[in-house]
């Protein structure tokens, strides 16, 4: 047997689904690969994005409303709380049958709703970069901006979308509690969505952030405040790769940050995609001597911290 | 300085506001009622109810589903989890705040998604007993019920309903983590609607029952899983009263279960309102010698524990 790690996964939102049924189905395979790690002998922490979800989210508070004006606004934070546990109810239960299932049956499971701070003075906020919410037409978009001031620009060619701001995590409120569980043995659900965005107004007040905090970036700082030996990055290819989808395109099996640097000014990770699990892997490589971080396919996690395959950002 | 004790509180929903602004107002009274209680030393776990936030969710997501189908249907035990991180977020904040602003930096906060087991041949499935969501008309009652088979009622005079089950709770699925946690010197929110409500199908799997668990019977469940020493069930009233509300309204400051019971009887006590309060509150000072339960408003919570006022329910 290998030794045991302490590893965060980063579990990404559209992997969950776009749809009830969707995330149903797509929590059992993960809870599959999720267990082989704890039978391995593994702790693990479960953090996961929101993208698809929040969006559901926010589109249902924002029809509610239209019926029913009294309801009043619900910020993009609520709806972000609430993505926490309209996803970890599936999770906690698919990873609770799957230990029980294999005979496991001294692992407690439990979602923790968790809040990430976030710099007011982040200068994500004067340039929001992350589109959410349903796709309009220009007008339907223009109208929407003019009533709300809230931004809007074209995505990607698939229709206008209202722009967040996506700051950068500075600290995990609820990890002393995270990492208390799991010393205790538990498999713990958190970082939803890379948490709720919330930033200090007055001496001890926390508010929340109209942002959606990167799900990536928000792993590997719960990796680094949990102290994790190994940050896996779960992503839709199984290795990370140098002239993507090109003629010489060429996989990486390892990288090291001054490699990752060197691609990256290249502009060889697509912004938004694989560039941030670069940039989150890089940060944990280099955070203490010994962290290590693997982005991967889910299926291949266990191959990945065996040294099998994946791509090991190591320093 | 009295005996320090363990503490479960039972919170009302309705107390929590219909609205957001409402909810964030209503937090901070709560907060100051909770904390006192925990510079008194007790240590400090806290339910709640969700009447009218999971009402709100269901809404919502109601009104998400009309104006596009194809996100299809969300379940009630779905907007259960999602009202307890739409309470929680805002509930760990304000008590995170307020222990701050005391000094008392050495209680971590944090709300754990919360799943109560039920058993799916209690006969409150038979006859569903509680009005959730929006007040229709009559025709409009009917057509609803036609359309999704969910029984519809009149609600005491307000409008038409949706009328759910509501199970006793037989189990609470993360009650060993909510420990953990507390027994560490967190203060821990959990248990939030009464729970989601689940039932095993197969072996291993819990599957969401279209039901809402009585918040109280939830927290009753919770301080007897957590070997709680007192059960404080917060309410619109100072004391629990016989012949409420009538010229010999005789308040009472003390009660034994088999008092309870006698006016239970006689009909004393308004089900769906202080009746499943008194019946939690007996079954917790029956389930182990020592135990009490006490009703009383948040505000005189800390009175109430020092013996001068609510009513006290022991053996």
């Amino acid at each position: 047997m290998e030794k045991t790690r302490r590893i965060v996964i980063a579990l990404g939102g559209n992997a969950l689904g776009h749809t009830l049924p969707e995330q149903a189905a797509a929590v059992k395979v993960t809870a599959r690969a999720v267990v082989d790690l704890i039978e391995d002998g593994h702790q693990v922490v479960v953090a996961h994005g929101n993208g698809p979800q929040v969006g559901i989210i926010n589109n249902a508070m924002g029809a509610l409303q239209k019926e029913d004006p009294h309801q009043g606004f619900t910020p993009l934070s609520v709806c972000g709380a609430m993505s926490q546990a309209y996803i970890g109810y599936d999770l906690q239960n698919a990873f609770r049958e799957e230990l029980l299932d294999r005979g496991i049956c001294n692992i407690p499971v439990c979602t923790i709703v968790t809040q990430v701070e976030v710099d007011p003075a982040d200068p994500a906020f004067e340039n929001p970069a992350k589109p959410i919410g349903k796709f309009m037409t220009e007008e339907e978009a223009r109208t929407y901006a003019a009533q709300t001031g809230y931004p809007v620009r074209e995505d990607a060619g698939r229709g206008w979308r209202r722009y967040v701001a996506s700051p950068k995590p500075k600290h995990i409120i609820e990890a002393g509690a995270v990492r208390h569980l799991m010393e205790d043995g538990h498999l713990i659900i958190c970082c939803g969505g890379g948490g709720i965005p919330v930033y200090r107004t007055e001496k001890n007040h926390l508010k929340g952030a109209a942002a959606v905090i990167d799900k990536d970036f928000a792993s590997e700082l719960l990796a680094e405040q949990l102290e994790a030996d190994l940050l896996i990055i779960l992503t839709a290819v199984e290795k990370v790769a140098v002239n993507f989808r090109k003629e010489n395109e060429r996989q990486l099996s390892s990288l090291t940050p001054a490699e990752a640097r060197s691609y990256i000014a290249e502009g060889q990770f697509a912004p938004g995609s694989m560039l941030p699990k670069v940039e989150a892997a890089v940060k944990f490589a280099e955070s203490k001597p010994g962290r290590q971080a693997l982005i991967t396919l889910l299926e291949k996690a266990r191959d990945g911290i065996a040294g099998r395959t994946g791509t090991v950002i190591h320093a």
